[in-house]
């Protein structure tokens, strides 16, 4: 499907500057530009990149001023970036996208489906389970009994979530998710353990994307929730009645231990962890590969494992780093004083 | 369902005091107690909730002296966190068990099936595999050919086991475990790598749990082997050869390289990792984050990576987040030392 | 099935020293042998075990000189090790592969399918998808609509592609493993984030093996890139828009971060991490749990988080363990040079 520059720039309400007839029939990024294609120009350290893209059209800010001739059609916009993401969004809404119920599928007893549904193959939903309306459910989905799904979410092939779990609306749950699983709880019990039983459930609250093979576990007693637009790569470990914050965002590979509770708008960076029964203020920041065993204030940034605030932690680092040269100057001072002792 | 004060007490063996009529039907934390629930106190740091508990009725060890009047009905027992674990289980013991064979499964050729089994939809069972009575196989799991299942163990949705493994009795194996994928395996082969076939399998002995999405890995040769009792909580990578003995414990996201060997009782911290080819004497405990790249003794408590005596590494890690100011002294020593050089 | 040392010598291009006669029907390891089983010596370190081996068979270099007598029949090969790693082939090419198209699966409209090929029941083949020859999917594979599988590979059970990706031949992936689910791209939108839609995909070359539940995510436009020969391991995290260069190899629950490059022969420790938009030059190597967020020359072996070269870190790392003693020492100077001022 081709487009041309005017109907785009109709679109996006821009302006074209060049042939207004030349079109395009794929998006690319502007240092890899081929002919055919449109791309953005919106961080200025790509700027040289547009006087030699192969790309047909570029989007660009409507303040923008060439500093040499473009090979290029433009198309001047109020924000390049943001006429770009809106771009993007068309072209994935024209992917096709699944619908109906194939065969075959089992729904349990009592089991009550939404309109406008999308089930795969092979899915699996358990008795009494409640799945809303406009809700796509992929292949090999499995759902226990008396779970609930909120409209408009997707869940992706192999995602699992055990009974009684609760997931809000416009959720995106990817491919090996694991909700509710049970928490890591066992007593000693001689030389031994005995588990202790996961009787309560997750709690997923709307607008939140859970990662691929990402897992939360069920809590002991109540529920593990995860509040809404909170953002979950993949890999992660959510344990056992921890909470996470409204619009907190947790990179690859990271974990939070039990009961752990994150505030609102935390960062926690890929490979971190979140010891066991903290409380992190909202805004808290926690980079990648470290570790948190304390709770925190507001804002708080923090650094290493376990971890302290990072501006100190880097200064530490870096005298860490200067060691040897360090170590040098203090048997180097033990010499001078020695001398001086001696005289 | 309700149940009396009076009725509870019976069961544990309690005694109570208050409204031996208060019904309850469900169970809550003290901090968090509803009216209608039952409730415990067996931490004296969280005994006042007790005087504001919602909780109708809250669970305390006989010898327990309220400070203050109680808004709840008590009843007394020996332990009062070992009869709510007995409650617990209850209750979870009342929640509906999937029984039968769902449609449709696949069996294989020569697959041998015990009594009392749940298999659900979609599951699949390869060629000549044994599954033991009383088992349940949720949906989506996937069993390769010539495994063996031992009676009473729990394979959760979309777990997986490669052909000719071994579980024994009364396991738990979550959903996206995967046991028995190939080792990582490759010998150098002129530019790139040449595969080294993994003919061994993974033995995993009577009352293991396995969390989700884990991992443990056949063997080159031999087996892979998770002793009794052992628990692996998610997201775990134990790979080939390797063996975790008897009743040790290993935390999310932790992993043990290549024919690692781990004693009994040996506790393995979230994120943390144990080199191969290495033993961990009885007992060993690793932090989180940590790294070891020692074999241990017995009982041994390490940190860092790579891990040293923990106690040791709290010492050096204090310094290390004092390096400004020892670093400020080694400055003012050498000004001082020079001015005495000078003089 | 019981195999002749005559036998397995010609086999080998070997010479048999003792009972050409003598027959096996297993292979063992040398400190574990077992009689009727076959063993190999090639590491000298090992050597001592071949004096008291029950192995009935051990393979050994051709210039082997045994310093005691032996238990055992010897074959001499040129090497030990190679000849070895082709019986595992051999005996791995015994076990029975499965053949044939299992029921129930669910082939898209418009598919094509190669010939010989193996696909497991509850498999999920999506629309105008391209199965290349001899290509075996095990059950609960889920392909979306539109990937490409080169010939010869091998997609064991539950492992999932999702729409567009492309799969080169003779690759490996293991269960669980999620090939193109959405990268983990949000742009900040008044109080919360909006998704970044990912219409990109992954491109996986030839002869790349992927271990169980690794994640690769869909570029968010062109491709995420892991090129041939790659070898992952398992739990991997690579985000959108990486690259893998030629025959590099991750370890275990290491992650690369979105828009990073790893050049060729690269080697990428377990739990370790890459940090975003990186270039890391061929033949770079990062330890365990390390991190790094630098560009690196080609054949940098870097440790530490954030990580700088070995050698440095391991200097470093060594004071560290020192920092109690280097502190006393400071104490020490700072005491003596007090009394040397006051004189």
């Amino acid at each position: 499907m081709e487009f041309k520059a005017k109907d785009i720039a109709t679109l996006l309400h821009g302006v074209v500057e060049g042939d207004p007839e030349i079109e395009v029939n794929d998006i690319s990024k502007i240092e890899e530009g081929r002919a055919g294609t449109l791309a953005f120009l919106a961080n200025p350290k790509y700027e040289n990149y547009i006087y030699s893209t192969q790309a047909s059209i570029v989007l660009v800010d409507k303040t923008f001023v060439p500093a040499k001739p473009l090979p290029c059609t433009l198309i001047r916009v109020e924000s390049a970036y943001d006429a770009f993401a809106s771009l993007l969004q068309l072209y994935d809404d024209m992917v096709s996208r699944p619908t109906g119920i194939e065969q075959p599928v089992h729904i349990g007893e009592g089991a009550t489906l939404g309109e406008e549904l999308y089930i795969g193959a092979f899915a699996y939903i358990g008795k009494g389970t409640k799945i809303g309306n406009h809700v796509k459910i992929y292949p090999h989905v499995y759902i226990g009994e008396e779970v609930e799904i909120g409209d408009h979410t997707v869940i992706y092939p192999g995602a699992r979530l055990y009974a009684r779990c609760r997931v809000g609306a416009s959720c995106i749950l990817h491919s090996g998710a694991v909700i509710g699983a049970d928490g890591f709880g066992f007593a000693p019990d001689g030389d031994g353990y005995k588990k202790i039983p996961q009787i309560g459930n997750v709690i997923i609250e709307d607008r939140v994307e859970i990662g691929a093979n990402t897992c939360i576990d069920r809590a002991t007693m109540g529920s593990t929730i995860i509040r809404e637009g909170v953002k979950l790569d993949n890999l992660i470990q959510v344990a056992h009645n921890a909470v996470v914050g409204r619009n907190s965002v947790m990179a690859a590979q990271s974990g939070i231990a039990g009961s752990a509770k994150l505030g609102e708008h935390c960062v926690i960076g890929g490979q971190a962890g979140v010891v066991g029964h903290l409380t992190l203020a909202d805004g808290t920041r926690l980079t990648a590969q470290s570790g948190i065993s304390v709770n925190t204030k507001a804002n708080a940034i923090m650094r290493g494992s376990p971890a302290f605030d990072i501006a100190k932690y880097q200064r530490c680092y870096v005298l860490f780093r200067r060691l040897p040269e360090i170590y040098d100057q203090v048997v180097d001072l033990e010499k001078k004083v020695k001398k001086l002792t001696q005289i």
